[in-house]
């Protein structure tokens, strides 16, 4: 192929005739150039609008990545000897030590369900924290070229526009960290009130922490600086968990928001007569552009999605298998279903978010639909075509796309394995509450008291 | 964009052009313009139609919005300060109350099957009961909406045409609700007849009561007022329960009938040579009409759609469950199988019904594809491209949607089911049947006695 | 529209010229023109080739219609006072009432498995009769439109082209209604066999009526007669099964033949450069007239390819059920396996030729897309975008359609269902072949005894 | 058709002048041209690349076609009076006797789980090696063909890009055949400790023996050469298992490599602008002859991959199920788990290699997507919805197609079942390990113990 250079300068020649286009066309939007690195207040940047909540993960050990705050992505650096970084190889370590205990309590003693959930709580968060680790190395390329198309697409004029998606986004970090440390506390009390009616442990604090880890104490003898260690870990494998479900959010809202912008501009033109071709051509290029971004994004969070779900799915199958058994105290039947509810609602919402994605993606086919045929042209047969026939979403790997459809397949896939579960359990089909059928006694005891 | 103003008055030239066009095709019909508003007598749209069918749901407190059977849909208000509107509430609010003394019947008790359907039997219906006030509100504008599009479309010329959809829905309304009062008097006959015969409670009365809402007598002493008074709300929810397939039913039957009409016109030139291009236009900016209105019905009326589907599912497992159960009496298995294949049929209604929608949508394909190659053009295959591609169908708050499809593998899973309970209750694989293989004395014992 | 006259006269004279330039291309076939009466041996017609297969079923009571052998499909009449329709009269009611005896044989006693197989067995076979019925009435029209299409197919050139379909129905024919028999005397044989070792009755004649027909002789007392009678219907209803299964096997060849008579016509000229768009029109219209064909016999046989998978399946799951408990005897167990394995060969036979029919259809893809760019018109995009959209197949009601696809998820259902049934049967995980580790005694019994 | 003749010449002129612009464009690409046979080193053909492979396979008595380490396909030969041929008959009657025993063995003995084992690895592996050998008849013609497109479509420049996919095919095939080989031995490794210590039979090779060929000591007395001889044939039955994957993933290598190289050619112009018609044309012919290719390697290899899938998810079953059984040593559990853990990873990488097939055929649809809207032509659309609608795979004989939802769906069959598996096997569901609410001897038992 000779023609390369060439062809290169017609191509970038187009692209800038296709800015041009745009900018006659938003003939308001004299905004600030993409140069000009000086008043970066409210840009409306994703880049802008994550800063806070990384910073908040690094205590954790998580996206050890410099310079989040910074003015600009380019800013952006994955340093080896730094602080954060061996904060982050520090709980890595400490969290796969962990997973080994559990590993070998488990090969020591009879398989159940109840030790494999220790082992994929501290197995999920490990890999968690290695795939944040994989991921803050890819991090500043990943945010420079978001930036980039960011820039590239039409400015948003206002600054509520602007600033929308940084406030959505702090509110879900907000509500998800908030919620999830509420429930961890109120795991902890049902903890420590189980701990303190021990019949055979006097000491309450160390009943606490045998019953938590039972895995640390098989090997080591008991001591308190152990458990609260321990503690200390379980503290930072939570805040894995429960971020690797806000960020697979986070990303979520970030993409979505970009195909809402274009939305938002093709339906101001619904309907109407006398769009040009140009027009578009301009959209779909925008449009080619989020999509493309998408796809980046998926390869480099890949994993980190995949994590989320099966978690999820795995821990909501492991308390649905719970959900029939007796429950000790009152005090656990409260936390069991309060914790469930949260559990199934987290990943509601993480499913929901993702397919928001997929769902904004489809919305430009409305407008297409309505296009008179006076302006039905070759360019927005071929957008309608490319919007129809992709499947724009987040996937587990390639795997599976986050879609809504998704989200009922597994819902209806749940509910039948608990209506399975419920069959198990059901003994004695005798209802106990009508008073003419049950056996007198049973009926006695509920009717009279 | 500048060109607004100019660009409302091109569209709106369009849409009259259009209307032209239409009428020079169907030169015949000189019927009444949109304006006049006085020869109402059976115009033919849903608004009539489904009027005597409000008035009924408002007797139970559902649907409490004014001017439901005036002559035009403009007329309808929602007012807060009414007396449908204070039933409504009143209602609602007595089965908030019978749907907590549920929950707190099952939180004190041993979780079964049987009394989870108490709780979702009460809990579904204050749902429903929720959602009509919900939809009350948005009810004068959907039917304004409605009206508009229905006048918009080609006008239907014999009045045979026109009484049909409401023909139609007045049939349906009648046998759903017949059969729903036979079904529920039946059910309280089995269980007068099983109260009388209640070896622990003399009082038959009390003994049916303690049977019927032991969630009401655990708490309060028993009284036959207030035996009554929960008889008298057991029976607006069951009202409620089924007036919510009931609707979904109508809403189905008045938007398939839209698709009917346009089908109608199309099949009418199927095959024929010298379509003009202006007529596949037309229709594709009728077709498109109806979409829209489809998705905005479906918007409103998308968690009435979720309750009717998932409370129906849900029972029906709840009694195939039951089937293999012994039952105490005759009259009991005779009332179980009756009142299981009422719930099944009324089940399959709603899913066909509903999937009508979209096999109407799809029928003008069968035109299309017998568009002779001359008159094959650019519009057609617009046509027929937004028909293949588009799904149009009622959703379950866009999760699933409403198709022949759907109902197959609904009816796959529960015929799954039922095999696997049925392998559960399996216990004695000697069958008893025959005297060559049979134990002797069950064999004797069948054969010969 | 008052174009009509006008338009049908200008598509009449676009189909003639369609046959003009079909015949210009196939020069050499000077075959007799469709009026001609007079030469019908060979012709190739679906209509020929049935005529034997409909006079056996006419013995059993099916498909009570005269003039099946008769030289042209229009002599069809479907006569109320004739023999045949007597016939088929009779023998549905006696059918009936053996229905209706199971019913209420199961009815009195305990439900099982394996009583609800006798009724589903004679339930389904009066369902049979019925839609046979009802399709005799249907069978004269369709015949003729059947008829039509084929003659307005291009004619095949060979003899041998012309005698495929019929050979083929008659040797499916004779291999599924001979083995059929087959299964239906080892069941015999198998049955007499165990009636002479029956320890409870003496007379093995009595002992193997009353073990076939437990319904019949549960209400009246036994006699020879009666357990005869029993039988002739018994044979009835098993022919009426399997026909039913032959039926939709034949239909689809029927079929399929005709879209690989148009396959056989596109494949000549794949690759080839230079040919007319006439010919693709042409071509379409073919294709369009044979799916045409298909939707109307799948509207007519609708009901008996339901019943006919519905019940197979049906007894594939029971036959599996079983398939885990002990058999009586050795001959118990070799008919069982002979008659599982002929059951679910015979309905992957169905579900294969009814498949075909959508593999053929799918054919001309292939040659669509070597179709040189020379000769890329908006015809053979319409033709392509045709066949590669629409799904053609016979349908189950319009539930699911007969694909490929379909027989593979039955399949892994029916694989998932065995393994779930294995697994409950599964009790005793210690396996006893292995010396060194199963309890000795079994053991030694197998290695040394 | 008159115009045959004609017809061919002109498309082979067609095909000349394709040929013809794509050594114009890649004008450096001076290789050897189709008709030299002299220089063969590194041509990179698929031929070449499993030539040893084949060689290695046939020592087993798979794939008897002589000539495969040839320099040209159209050496190779399938003689049926030849050692290789002999030796392959020999094994393939030797595993057809094994599988008699098995069979025998099963139906003279309850039927297990643990039994069905034996006789599906035995059947499956014949099955391996009669497929092996009809493919051997069709493999020179397959081979042929092959090397034709190969030739066709434009030559790789540079020495590195031609070994790549030889290197590929040789790693993989190392890596499993070795894996496969260490867990045989480590099978026979666990097989001999469990024999050393039977506590019935004295001898260690009698024991060995008799259990892990129970199916030829039930019916012949004991011998030490017989037991040579069983594991002789073993090994031949696990290589032709091993195989049989390994065969699946080369093939999928193979025709992978031809997308990837065509993907590369285009993926170098996405972007640019200024393409010619030609270019796309030629492309798509390329696309079209890989497509087609892929179709004949389908129909030749389909039984020997739907040996494979089935094979392998039928042992990952039988292994989930024994996965909660007791072991009787560590040794066992280990080889357990090492041995299921090849196993799900062996069929993982089948399903994945199988399913890049498909992945690399949608990725010019990436590049289409960023063809500018000059360059946007009937040529483009025409390849972009063939790539967009086809689907290119590998097929289990047309029943399902080798696709990365496959993978998911299959993977979540399995996990639903496991959970299913676990469910039944939880019988304690008060946890042992936390001390507060066990019983106390156990926690004790575990806490201080």
């Amino acid at each position: 192929m000779k023609v390369s250079k060439e062809i290169v300068r017609r191509y970038n020649h187009l692209r800038r005739n296709v800015r041009q286009i745009r900018d006659n066309v938003n003939v308001q939007s004299v905004l600030p150039a993409r140069g000009s690195r000086e008043d970066f207040m409210y840009e409306g940047t994703f880049f802008e609008a994550v800063g806070t909540i990384l910073v908040i993960a690094q205590l954790f050990g998580l996206m050890p990545v410099h310079g989040v705050k910074a003015k600009h992505p380019s800013k952006l650096r994955f340093r080896k000897c730094s602080l954060r970084f061996l904060l982050c190889i520090f709980y890595t370590i400490s969290i796969f030590i962990l997973t080994l205990l559990s590993l070998y309590w488990i090969s020591r003693t009879k398989l159940e369900f109840g030790k494999l959930v220790f082992f994929t709580f501290d197995f999920a968060n490990l890999m968690s924290l290695v795939c944040f680790l994989d991921l803050a190395r890819k991090w500043p390329k990943l945010m420079v070229e978001w930036y980039r198309i960011e820039k590239y697409l039409p400015q948003l004029k206002y600054q509520f526009d602007k600033q929308k998606m940084a406030y959505q986004i702090k509110m879900v970090s907000l509500i998800i960290l908030f919620s999830s440390m509420a429930e961890h506390l109120l795991a902890m009390t049902v903890g420590a009130h189980a701990a303190a009616n021990c019949p055979t442990i006097r000491d309450p604090i160390k009943a606490f922490y045998m019953a938590s880890y039972p895995q640390v104490f098989l090997i080591f003898p008991y001591s308190d600086a152990l458990g609260s260690l321990a503690k200390f870990f379980n503290i930072i494998a939570t805040f894995a968990w429960s971020y690797t479900d806000l960020f697979v959010i986070i990303i979520s809202i970030g993409l979505a928001s970009k195909f809402q912008q274009i939305n938002n501009d093709l339906f101001k033109i619904k309907g109407k007569v006398g769009i040009r071709t140009n027009f578009w051509t301009e959209y779909r290029i925008y449009y080619r552009e989020i999509v493309m971004l998408v796809g980046i994004v998926d390869t480099a969070v890949a994993k980190i999605i995949l994590i989320s779900i099966t978690n999820n799915l795995f821990f909501i199958c492991v308390q649905l298998l719970r959900s029939l058994d007796k429950k000790p105290t009152f005090a656990h039947t409260f936390y069991f279903w309060i914790s469930l509810i949260y559990l199934i609602g987290r990943t509601l919402a993480v499913s929901l978010y993702s397919a928001s994605i997929n769902d904004e993606s489809k919305k430009p086919l409305e407008v297409f639909r309505s296009v008179s045929r006076e302006d039905w042209c070759i360019e927005v047969k071929r957008f309608d075509e490319e919007v129809a026939n992709d499947t724009v979403a987040l996937t587990g790997m390639k795997f599976f796309k986050l879609t809504r459809k998704l989200v009922l397949s597994v819902a209806g896939t749940i509910v039948t394995y608990e209506l399975v579960l419920i069959q198990f359990h059901q003994d004695d089909n005798i209802s106990d509450w009508d008073p003419c059928l049950s056996k007198n006694e049973t009926a006695k005891k509920i009717v009279f008291g």
